[in-house]
């Protein structure tokens, strides 16, 4: 069964202390779609302009990613640059060219109306609700957003919260949300105005899942080179929902599993600059990875 | 077995954004050796001054701490007063008086000299050494220091590592001392320079634990209340001692646990101010917690 997600597909401009690269590609949808597309088919909703190449096309096809959802339109890609200082931990935006992003109203190809797996990435609200009007019967929401949602359409994120089962977001994201400091309250808080599963993402401190029973941790697994951090967030996400999609159990101890499966995806993305890493990533290393996470996190209570 | 500490025992005045306390029992030996003291008798060597109350020396005894190396010198014991923001990661240190720190020469009582458990506090690693020196057949020996001593005595402080077998700083420390910004470098350096394993630690997301072979790592506990952080490290470097003093096993498997466990005892510490809530915690609340980064931390690998 496939996997639906909506978002953003980009070009990316990036500098970090180790490097750069111009106009590569980048998207919260694209970096989403490939990390989850080692586990499941991917059904993919988002707009591109008129110079997006095929070549791209083909990359995302190769990866089992259905690209019927992604609108071709008039004018240019949206466009994103930013800058990383040596800590990593946060971008300063130098540029945003929204470009066809701008006038984006997601439509669902017919044959996607069944998909009962939906991702909607960070986009508006309103249009995260309209893309959800569109699918049948959803088995499984999850959603991610971002302060800017929070600090301007406060009122459509709530309603929109109302509709999801998980919500990802970060530890600052989920302050602002709840007007809490303290992320245990925080998430108390969050939890009630909808999601019952919520994941806190603390960039390179790993994820924090808050569910209705209990608090699992996961760390961010320990690199000697990070190259660009940026997609991590969204490479996280697909991880986690790829594998949900692909094993379709929603208990506790699957969804601790597809946390960890999700930070190796975000763990692996950042060893290389745009999703070059994910283009020679193989299997054998996802599941050597996870294994190693096991080795990071285990203890013996005896 | 006893396990032998040196460091400081003070007074601190300190306020958190959930309330203050004035002229509190604090000092990074007394918060190690009462939080050591939930696993094995603590050998403690200090130095406080003609106002250090009897009441607080009959607390340590009670405690199973012999405070016979406990020196009384003239004038006024160690004082530190300190702010905390609602971030609650970082004292601002407002005043500190050394008072009988100053003068300090640490003299073990002959009877602790066949100790061979050390964990020698965050004081002048001249004097750490001179500690070392006293003892007969160290089997381990443990080390805490701080940006102070990093910056201002390098030389000295490098070759006391040469000298110990684990040691415990914070992360900020460990880039400092190291000069690398990326903690996996950081450790391999320090390494390096004579400790086979290192601990790091990261205040509210944990620690990391460099041995030879593997890196294992530890969530600080997620709590609803936070009311002060002072202690905290010194409380981890405790519980953790405490452990394997008890234990005596200093192979992987044990120091991670001995980690969950200097974890557990950290969390307890900042419900309350000063020792508080050592004061009134009872081992099987441990064994509870212990537990409880189990739930936090165990996912399953098939």
């Amino acid at each position: 069964m496939s996997l639906l997600v909506v978002g953003s597909v980009a070009f990316d401009s990036v500098k970090t202390p180790f490097g750069e690269a111009e106009e590569v590609l980048g998207g919260s949808a694209t970096y989403f779609s490939v990390a989850a597309s080692f586990f499941t088919p991917i059904s993919l909703v988002a707009v591109v302009g008129e110079d997006f190449p095929q070549k791209e096309i083909d990359f995302l096809k190769s990866r089992k990613i259905d690209t019927d959802g992604l609108e071709r339109a008039k004018g240019k890609t949206f466009r994103w640059k930013g800058e990383y200082g040596f800590q990593l931990n946060e971008a300063k935006t130098l540029d945003t060219q929204l470009n066809v992003l701008q006038t984006f109203w997601p439509k669902l190809p017919e044959k996607y109306k069944n998909i009962d797996i939906v991702f909607l990435g960070n986009i508006d609200p309103d249009l995260q609700r309209e893309v959800l009007q569109q699918v049948a019967k959803p088995k499984l929401v999850a959603l991610d957003t971002m302060n800017f949602w929070i600090s301007s359409k406060k009122n459509s994120l709530i309603k929109t919260l109302g509709l999801v089962d998980i919500l990802i977001i970060n530890d600052g994201e989920a302050r602002q949300l709840s007007d809490e400091t303290n992320l245990v309250k925080a998430a108390r808080k969050i939890q009630a105005m909808g999601p019952k599963t919520l994941i806190i993402k603390r960039g390179e401190y790993g994820a924090l899942l808050f569910s209705k029973k209990n608090i699992f941790h996961a760390p961010a697994y320990p690199l000697e080179n990070v190259f660009d951090p940026t997609g991590a967030g969204d490479s996280f996400a697909g991880g986690f929902m790829g594998y949900l999609a692909k094993t379709r159990k929603f208990d506790d101890a699957n969804i601790r599993r597809a946390i960890i499966m999700g930070s190796v995806l975000a763990s692996y993305n950042v060893e290389d600059f745009s999703l070059r890493r994910f283009r020679k990533l193989k299997y054998p290393e996802i599941t050597k990875r996870f294994k190693a996470f096991k080795t990071l996190t285990h203890f013996d209570t005896v």
